[in-house]
């Protein structure tokens, strides 16, 4: 397919790349304007779902997708934007919470393991076990040592579920400190979203750049190349949005998805009446 | 609200309803075409999705609909229809398969409870512990005093989901036995479909007389006020998404959802650069 001019370049992370590095006000190099990118975005949900319908037919490709970001990053606002108007049977949600006593008497990959997708499945990670070397080191719950054994850990599993056939894609939602001020105001003063405010949130503020340090780790850690990290520069919202859709709608088109061969002589299948 | 003139109007099934008695072609007394519905179904599907948000910030009530069918009465499709648009962390769809090992060696609730919404969800499923009075039945695996046993077990589980907060929308999509047969016709014919076909349903169909009367008994008993059975005149796709849509939106606005009161004095918290 010849690049349009509108094309949108979202590269991977490397060991190198620096969150520091990445401009939350990018555009990508997008050339168009938000309307431009709407329009572009509607496009990329209607592939969505029809890529989406093969994959379940097909039945033989497993896609997650893991959304990691700062408070007010836009997480929901991906859900939202992202994957609407796909078949709702094919897509899960799965949001991670503060652990429960049960799940924190497991290893931290027990409750994330158990909600991988299966076979033509569709999951979305609102969250996921990067935060247990996020929130849990910013706060110094666990040491550099249990870490870095973590990031390992996280390797060799998401390095399993690629080798069984798993598509696994990272989004780091990248937003500005300024940013996010301007969007926990924005929450406190339309009562439509005010229930979102956790006082909490403020409080996690303070730890901004213990954050971005444990993501930067994170991120450095544990991109590869059957799991790589993309760090999408999310202020504006529309480039947020496009960018993921964009690298999700090209990884699907990659798999060369197709509908599974009927079985033959199927036209002289007789039904009775 | 004024009643349209296009109007439709789903009347629960009660304990001396009859399936027979219901016309598989009955456009409900909606007085437009296909394309008027489309338009009412559109507007229908930005309302759902607008309620269902405000359902999940409150935070309260949990939503559970149920679809049942013969096979090809369209349970995907009502997913598709119905529920695209909704913000997807928001909506799950449950298909349950043939019970496994592991499920068997429990009492047939036991997959079904671990599966029903949570506050502020909406969950939908595709197929239920239905099945453990239809199929089970027809093929003789379970005899009647074991299915009214079950029912009154379902009676009893289904209102004490309702006593805590559920609110149960059950819906039969009801399509002639002629109908049936175009459909499988038609799934032969489209490669895109043919995927979906699965010579034991014409083994199933074969059945047609037993299912309908399992289907009757099941209804009769188990359409209660707090969990009512909605029979859909389904051989139309868009008589029957047109129902049930209307259905779910009149139950979701009668809830009176409203986004939780946010903590006085929110605006003059401080944030900090």
């Amino acid at each position: 397919m010849a690049k349009s001019k509108n094309a949108i370049t979202m590269p991977v992370a490397t060991r190198t790349t620096t969150i520091k590095s990445i401009d939350c006000n990018s555009t990508l190099g997008f050339k168009g304007d938000k309307a431009a990118a709407q329009v572009l975005l509607t496009a990329l949900n209607a592939e969505m779902a029809e890529l989406q319908n093969t994959l379940y037919a097909e039945h033989k490709h497993k896609v997650l997708v893991v959304l990691q970001a700062m408070d007010t990053g836009g997480k929901d606002g991906v859900i939202r934007k992202v994957f609407s108007g796909i078949n709702p049977q094919g897509v899960k949600v799965i949001s991670f919470k503060a652990p429960t006593s049960v799940e924190l008497d497991h290893d931290f990959l027990w409750r994330v393991h158990a909600a991988v997708p299966a076979k033509g499945d569709i999951v979305v990670f609102n969250r996921s076990h990067y935060e247990d070397v996020l929130i849990t080191r910013v706060h110094k719950w666990i040491d550099d040592k249990t870490a870095a054994k973590r990031m390992r850990q996280i390797n060799n599993f998401e390095s399993m579920l690629a080798e069984e056939g798993t598509t696994i894609l990272k989004f780091f939602l990248h937003i500005s400190k300024d940013e996010q001020k301007i969007r926990l105001r924005s929450r406190l003063d339309d009562p439509t979203r005010a229930w979102k405010f956790n006082p909490l949130d403020l409080e996690e503020r303070k730890y901004w750049d213990a954050y971005q340090a444990a993501f930067q780790d994170a991120i450095s850690h544990t991109s590869t190349a059957h799991a790589p990290w993309y760090i999408v520069p999310a202020n504006r919202k529309w480039v947020r949005d496009l960018a993921i859709s964009t690298v999700i709608v090209e990884k699907l088109r990659s798999l060369k998805l197709k509908y599974p061969e009927p079985a033959e002589h199927l036209d002289a299948v007789e039904i009775e009446d």
